[in-house]
């Protein structure tokens, strides 16, 4: 039993203000399905979307959120769209119209990952931006012939599926955190090189441990001072790429790391990064990453809320990326599990 | 007759200041020769050089000075060198040891080009470091699959030879001066597309030129801000090459276009792409050059200087760069012609 209308949040500028609201609930095209959402999650892109600084802008007004899960109630017309009828399913928003901060969503059904029974509502909520741009960014650093990585926000929750995919791939990380006691909180969890950006000696620290492991690549979700930090402590011929921009500061770089130390700094953009794959490639990560959801990709969660509630929360969140994810929970909890 | 003693500059530490010294002349050894120096300029790289910014750092106290032309009096064992003896030269500095700016300079016989006899000394002297450049710019965008670049620092006289060799190569340029003044300049030599960086509306106005000639890459001697203004006016997937550092200021680059917009930094020095190329390769470029030096590579001089006055020279130098090159003269004048 479909309702005619639902409650949502909406952003009607870019300045990253929700408004709860009550509005139609959308009916599912061609190709597309409307999915009763459980769950979906608060990332820091999310943040970036709601300000206008991502990648992507939609029409005002608009309901946030990249990604999410629930259930498909209802399908428009096509194979596709039919299959995925009643099955539970990670989803990303479409590119074009409303996201997942809402009771209801219509997505195209292909954006729409059935779950594993394995897998609950709440960490499916969870699957796609953190744990496939992990999964891409080492994957990414491995083809291209680097031996190890720097990663310069280690303690948050894409920072721990790094350390966790890392050890279970072999691939060395040098885990960079802001604070000394999420060095010990990285050290408890198995990481063997761990640093904090704010103590004496980082970056001689730092520019010694890329040598001796051999360090030829930084994964920098910081940008920032960070950028050019982390480009001048690994040896020459090395690569940043920034991914991210917490820092909320253009990336600073010397110019003699780049002239004299044959260095590079690019970007790199999961949904870029989707758009270069094939779908049986995405097919097979998304199996991957949900065998791996309750283990390496597991993401913490410091609270979950109504949409009531999410304002406030993100207030919060925004003061301290790495006590875990706000959870947006738009309906009844028990659809969670 | 060479003589037992000459005069220097000499520096004693990386503090930028000269001092005129008397010291021993040098022996060439094995694979070696003598150049009575001729002429040799001040360029960009001798001032960071100077103060410890290059990408080349030598023992001290140094004679500093990149480049510089002469003529060849003495030679080691070794038939390269041999074959030098007595040829008017285009010398570099040997990686260890003294340069340019002295009466006399040991340099690996290698590191000597002899000069067609229609060029003269003076000429000879400038080369290397901008017309290589210049080329090594050009050639490297060309051979990436560019089909037009920016260039940031046009008024220069490394500017002035992307000009005339983008025009000789029907390489379209977009040319950024800093002064209104300079845009009448190269317009006067020929160019069709210069942009003032200080006048109102310069950022819409280069992304609206990138867009139309398909620039798709960025030459950038400037470094600081400009490095983020270029890239943001370069459309999806560009590059920008940072190849000096005249605003003596780190590299900005908003985040945003590095994740979102598949854009690039890099860096360019010439010391690196001579290393990588192969003696042929280098041979035919020096014989372009060479043929090029009175026309596409000509340099103006503003001043020619002896030794003693090239401190002076210098300080005038750094506040207006575009006026012309300083020419150091170690010995007589006639020398040069």
């Amino acid at each position: 039993m479909i309702p005619s209308a639902m409650r949502a949040l909406e952003l009607r500028a870019y300045d990253g203000r929700l408004h709860l609201v009550e509005k139609p609930v959308p009916l599912p095209g061609p190709g597309q399905v409307l999915v009763r959402m459980a769950a979906a999650p608060v990332n820091p892109s999310d943040l970036k979307f709601m300000v206008g600084e991502y990648g992507l802008r939609k029409a005002l007004p608009v309901v946030p959120g990249l990604e999410g899960s629930g259930t498909v109630v209802a399908a428009g017309s096509g194979l596709v769209a039919r299959l995925r009828m009643g099955r539970r399913v990670a989803c990303m928003a479409p590119e074009i119209g409303d996201g997942t901060w809402a009771e209801y969503m219509v997505a195209p059904a292909k954006r729409c990952i059935p779950l594993l029974g394995s897998v609950t509502l709440e960490q499916g909520a969870m699957m796609v931006v953190n744990p496939w741009t992990a999964w891409a960014l080492v994957d990414t650093a491995r083809r291209r012939g680097h031996r190890a990585a720097v990663h310069t926000a280690a303690a948050g929750a894409l920072g721990r599926m790094m350390l966790r995919l890392g050890r279970r791939l072999n691939f060395p990380i040098v885990h960079v955190v802001r604070r000394a006691a999420q060095v010990e909180l990285l050290r408890g969890m198995g990481a063997e090189h761990v640093l904090d950006s704010t103590a004496g000696g980082f970056d001689a620290r730092l520019k010694e441990l890329c040598e001796k492991l051999n360090v030829t690549v930084a994964l920098d979700p910081v940008a920032g001072e960070m950028t050019g930090r982390v480009l001048a402590a690994l040896p020459r011929g090395s690569l940043v790429i920034v991914y991210g921009s917490l820092s909320e500061a253009p990336c600073t770089v010397p110019p003699a790391e780049l002239l004299y130390e044959d260095k590079r700094v690019e970007g790199f953009w999961l949904s870029r990064w989707v758009a270069d794959r094939g779908l049986l490639a995405l097919g097979r990560m998304a199996l991957t990453a949900q065998k791996l959801l309750a283990t390496e990709f597991a993401t913490a969660v410091r609270a979950r809320v109504g949409l009531e509630g999410v304002a406030e929360a993100i207030d919060a969140y925004k003061h301290d990326m790495t006590a875990g994810k706000v959870l947006v929970i738009p309906g009844a909890e028990e659809d969670t599990q």
